[in-house]
């Protein structure tokens, strides 16, 4: 495929603004990835509402940058503003989020006490609902300094709501060039993978390896074909299939000493043999998308399909993620450990300055890869990536009444896009009542909105909360204290 | 408006073909206003599987013919088999239903030991979808034989499922001219006209002058506009809702000496209160499209929506029903007491031979008249009738949450019509599994499923028993039996 | 159907504003209407940039009033402002045309100079085209006024280009309750009376009997149905067209001394021959929309099809229409001769009013009327009227390649709206450039159009005239001038 | 980008069954490429229904594989019957053509007896209109031998009509792997290769590298898009076009002497200022399309855009093409002189293998790639191939009244194949009338339709001769010859 002709092999000068800049964990992978690059060079500049974060990373890169194997030159500088981080940038990275002991804590919580239990919480059910209320006026802001301080900059988004966050940067700014970016899809990779190996007698076949047909919407994925070269490997499944046990394949309390985000297939499995067709994210996200699973009388229960919920407090203590790993390296005597972190955004970086094609999946407004889906609406289908931009594949349709499903969920997010930018709580809450998880009677489903508006309303800038929505005997209780 | 010329006044001769025609209480009425029209004489021929009944509803045809007040020119036959009543026919009326000990208890009784409790169980649900999938090769059926018999004749449907039936006449034979008429939309024309005398201090308003903006599908139709006259009544809505208490207002048990059809359109303002939209249909209806209200533990708990739910008792201890009043008539001493009716069939034949123009709502083929629903789809909208036959009115659009459940409902029929001619159980279980109601996990789902199948196996002609759909311990055991 | 309940015999108070209310023939014939009327009453404001005319409107009316047979009550009034015309109207009439020697002579002498010969010019082809870019700013003033002035009115527009005119109304106020009536379909209705009386041995059949399936768009309406009363007399066009000799039966020069509107419906029949539809529109019409009848060396060569072209001379000398009968009645000594004039105003009133209701044919925006053309685009198609509003109804969809004709005509016109709008020259001339009719070289076309615009700049209000599209040499000479 | 993992240095074995396989110039360059080719080795059946040449073709394939440089492994077979050749093969290629003399002859002649002139007459006009209807019995048996033989075959056509044939194979067996293969996107490619060489100061800047974004029919593409690298190089167009001259730059004559394949660009160019988006297609294929450039008195005029037409006696002597060629090569003394084709057939197969993705334009059933474009029609974009085959890339909309002229020839293009299906010569001929070349009277054009009928019915297996659309004198009189 045609590539860009450098004459000399001198690297190509970037600069990178990061949005939510102070985040841990990935932040570091990042600075791994540049570092082992030499193609590009040039400035990160990283922003964040926590400025000291922000600070810690910088000296972090700069530690990274000290290294022997640090062949990339970068600098990591720490923008007061978000202008500053964004101006004249070729790159923007987005990875925010609110702290979670004011938001998220009550997200859980809250629909726990109406019988709602969520395993995840930031896409859809009522978790991802007052996520996306939260995101629209954030995302809106972030969109109008990218069209003020570099409109042409790629701007890659790694937060969730993905789906929200994405569209809210096109409806603010039509003409941006933003990206969805999600691991979700890696793990049907995965499997074909070992199935490969499993069936075909194959040795280490990389995920990377895999091509897969990816449709739907974010967290929410389907994959109806899967080749290894070219090699039709999605037959596989059905020989998977009959080889496992029938699911579901555990009791309530089994699960207790796995990790909070084991996975065993289970929900894939099962959604299987219902539809027909391969879904592509992890089970603890594929159960918030439809309402067979999660009407348990208590979160343990969710354990029967190899799950487990991520209890609350874990998104408290666990915030921000990664600050004990920094620290150690920062102040441990060990030089940096560079790893192959199978991430993707430097290579995004190197296929977008028109080096080498990338053929991926991508969240990404509908310009017809999803023909049965809305017209702009961002689904997660593949792309290619190359000196063009980023160009969808087409992806083809969903069979009927899983399409259902996915346009119930895609109406709802462009809907909470829209109420957002209207700041219209009432329109909102349709999307919250006709979430599948919100399965209680409308007065609870009311009151419950209410409830979460109440203790988050310091996170709904622009959202016209004097709203008859609220108004109800508990909302008023609420807004007295 | 253009109407028929008449130079003389003799009657328009007609035969009608009555499929069900053993039908006790609604055979009465149509005889009552059949002998009330000067316009239309001719012959009825009754066809019915209960041969008998037929013959009793001929005697009883003929009886009130003998009366004075008959001045319309009848005669009543017993057709011995479906073409004989079809043969060139001018008008054919549907109305069937199969035995409800050896179907309908199975529909409402089976989805309640999962807890899955039904209203009504003839339109979706579990008990709407087995109906359904007993109706496609009965209606494939009718279709055929009035293609061959009396291609150009109009088919009134009368049956449930309504949308499901109409659908399958027109996939079987597409130049059908056929259509389904149901009283449903009557009760909200009947809301208007009590609004009216209320706060418009008007007196003895008819419903026949409300005039609304009827869309959806059948049971589940929405307005979004009502006139009386050229005067806007919609907006006294908003009024009416004001004026009332909040709802839920009952407590289980409250409407144990209640009929089993009570209507305190609890649900038709709540559901108004959520979206903005009033629903048409009744509130026992309703209740079945959505996932908030019958999501209950017992079938008592309903009445907190001003509603009570029909046991399957009911439902065949009064079948067939209005036999008794039927025995009274023809065995009694009273002379017939004719009535003017309210129904419709006499109008719409009137109006089809170019008599008088009659604007109503009917189930259609959807031809543009829902702009946002499938083409092709049977949907629930006003239409003009006249000599050139049954046109759609336009409707307009759903609001978008709505819409959404709406499309779900639409596509499940579609799916169950599409099933149905290949004999496809898996695809049928596929709109079982996605009906609102169905809201256990996908193990139950498809146990509770085969149990339907296997208990009704002897009306599902046409149908792959032997799918594997069908294929797990539950199952197997009853076939056993 | 229902109608409106008058408990007394009083009429119903209304003003109307009527814009163009200088108009000579039509005023004269509304103000016949009206006075005939018992139902309604009031005042008929009227408006006209030629005020004096207006004046001698009013007079002529309150003359009129002034006779016995005036059973109804009303007042004429001029206008001094088009704000007071519509201040507080429950109706509004549009009836507008600019001075055709400044306008129009252009719009047909200039094309003819490059081959290009129309027969009516006031819908698409050259003169349409123009005709439409001076209405879209004149037609947003009106929608601005009747949205300040009286937003509730219903609209009635009679001025062509008819689906431009109606268009801007809504794209500017899109509440509007607004309406285009055209007598061309009339024409079709006359036909099939004519074949009902021919063939089915009828006696006076009215045109008004005749109920036909309209779909497409003002000017190029198609009918594949009609019926007088149930009986199908669509079929009676194979027969008709059987008995006719084949087409085209004339020689140029042949209609030298017939009227410049006679229609010998030999388009309407090789059309029908083609196509295997039915036209609605009248032969000088419908040959602007195609390629094939235009495409002559000389006026005269249009005479072949049995139709002749307009000249120019006959448009400027006939303006105002009317002038001169309406001299004579004012001031003659003969009583004004009141007749049954077929307009359909008032009866469109009076259903609007709720009185009695009314099917018949109606530019409207689409809303599924007909689903193979762009929603919201205007078209024209069967309308229910009553005191719900204007309901469409669905007319299905098109043959393929006729579809595409009338497709590529509503492009063209949404086009020129949305240019409008913009004062975008270049889209306009995009427009221009693809009318079947512009059967010149791009060079041409482009020279042509600038002709055009030059000519006719000082009607264009709020287009952007120093668009690149004119500039070539004959424009910039041109712009000397 | 994933690709074949490969663990030794083997050639992987095909068969490529080759109809059309006595073609002259066209199967040199492939035995050239695959000769050179190590990847890929096996037998090359060819079929033609001129078995001689085919015979003569299988020598020359023997011939080159005997010089040193033919380093693939390659041997060259007669196949006896279509199924032979296709006989489990891996790839098909086709490429054929009716006798120019009994066909294009025709195509071309007689319709310039109409004032009718093709610059090439192998796509749209009467002459692609002709050549279509010739193609669709033919190529609905390739595909149904296909099915039989060779179910997974990938299928690779280059014969014109192009669309339509490639459709027809997939309205004749849904599942087959076809694509369909054109140079003509090439020459603009080669045009911004110019462009960046010229103002970007780049050298030997290759067609290969540079990426556009290609969208539209065969023939008649569209490019909105273009990058050499990540660097735009579409904005060059307007620098392009301000150092050019006006067109028309020549005046009929001026090319008489230049060869009939000549392209100056004027109508690219010409196209580009009417319309703001460059034209992919040569111009002696666009000219085609739109009613603009070939409306003219004589053959000759056509030169004043800068091509030139290609007579009729041109075809038929210069058929077959590269008799000449292939005769030299084999009864000279010189060996073959192997070259860099630049043709893409082999580097297709190798991508379909999965050995190395290629982004390339091809002709694809439309399921999202053009979105304003009737789904499953033919059209032409970018494509990934690759191991899971061929994925076509979003292409985005079409500028509105350019849109309206692509539908225009999609629908007939679609009616053609419809029609061919169904032998339906009224169908057919209502796609002709509407063809923007035929630009004539209703009435010369159904006799020129009925005399290309007459004159060619060898070639038209299966279509209704009978039709009345021929019913006419001068059919008559062509029938009785």
């Amino acid at each position: 495929m045609h590539q860009l002709r450098r004459d000399d092999q001198s690297s190509v000068q970037v600069k990178i603004g990061y949005v939510g800049g102070g985040s841990r964990s990935w932040a570091t992978t990042l600075m791994n990835d540049l570092a082992q690059t030499t193609d590009l060079a040039g400035e990160v500049a990283l922003y964040d509402v926590d400025r000291e974060s922000a600070r810690t990373n910088a000296e972090l890169g700069e530690w990274i940058q000290r290294h022997d194997e640090a062949v990339g030159d970068w600098k990591y500088t720490v923008a007061e503003t978000l202008s500053d981080a964004l101006a004249d940038a070729d790159f923007v990275i987005l990875s925010t989020q609110d702290p979670p002991g004011e938001t998220m804590v009550n997200d859980l919580e809250l629909p726990a006490e109406y019988g709602i239990y969520q395993t995840v919480g930031d896409t859809v059910g009522p978790g991802g609902t007052l996520r996306a209320m939260r995101s629209v006026p954030q995302y809106r802001e972030i969109a109008a300094a990218v069209r003020e301080q570099c409109p042409d900059a790629w701007v890659i988004n790694y937060t969730n709501p993905m789906t929200v966050c994405t569209r809210t940067l096109y409806e603010e700014y039509p003409d941006i060039n933003a990206v969805g970016l999600c691991h979700e899809v890696f793990k049907v990779q995965e499997l074909f993978a070992d199935l490969a190996e499993e069936y075909l007698d194959a040795d280490d076949v990389a995920r990377e390896e895999i091509s897969v047909n990816v449709k739907g919407i974010n967290h929410f994925t389907w994959v109806d074909d899967a080749h290894w070269g070219d090699r039709n490997v999605y037959d596989l499944v059905d020989r998977w299939v009959a080889d496992r046990e029938s699911v579901p394949r555990f009791d309530p309390g089994d699960l207790d000493d796995e990790s909070y985000f084991v996975n065993h297939r289970d929900v894939t499995q099962d959604l299987y043999e219902q539809f027909g067709i391969l879904p592509a994210a992890g089970d603890r996200h594929l159960v918030e998308f439809v309402p067979w699973y999660l009407d348990v009388e208590s979160g343990e229960e969710v354990q029967q399909w190899g799950i487990r919920q991520t209890p609350s407090e874990y998104r408290v203590d666990h915030w921000p993620e990664g600050e004990d790993e920094r620290r150690e390296l920062l102040e441990g005597d060990e030089p940096f450990e560079f790893t192959e972190s199978g991430e993707e955004a430097v290579d995004w970086m190197r296929a977008l300055l028109g080096m080498e094609p990338l053929k991926t999946h991508a969240n990404y407004p509908n310009r017809g890869q999803c023909p049965d889906l809305p017209d702009g609406a961002v689904v997660e289908t593949n792309v290619l990536v190359d000196g063009d931009g980023v160009t969808p594949l087409t992806a083809g349709e969903l069979p009927d009444q899983l399409h259902d499903i996915v346009l119930t969920h895609v109406k709802n997010q462009e809907t909470l896009v829209a109420a957002g930018f209207d700041g219209d709580l009432d329109r909102a809450y349709r999307a919250f009542l006709t979430d599948p998880l919100v399965d209680v009677g409308t007065e609870e489903a009311r009151e419950l909105f209410s409830r979460l508006v109440d203790a988050e309303r310091d996170y709904l800038d622009g959202w016209d909360l004097s709203s008859s929505v609220l108004d109800h005997e508990e909302s008023a209780i609420a807004a007295d204290d």
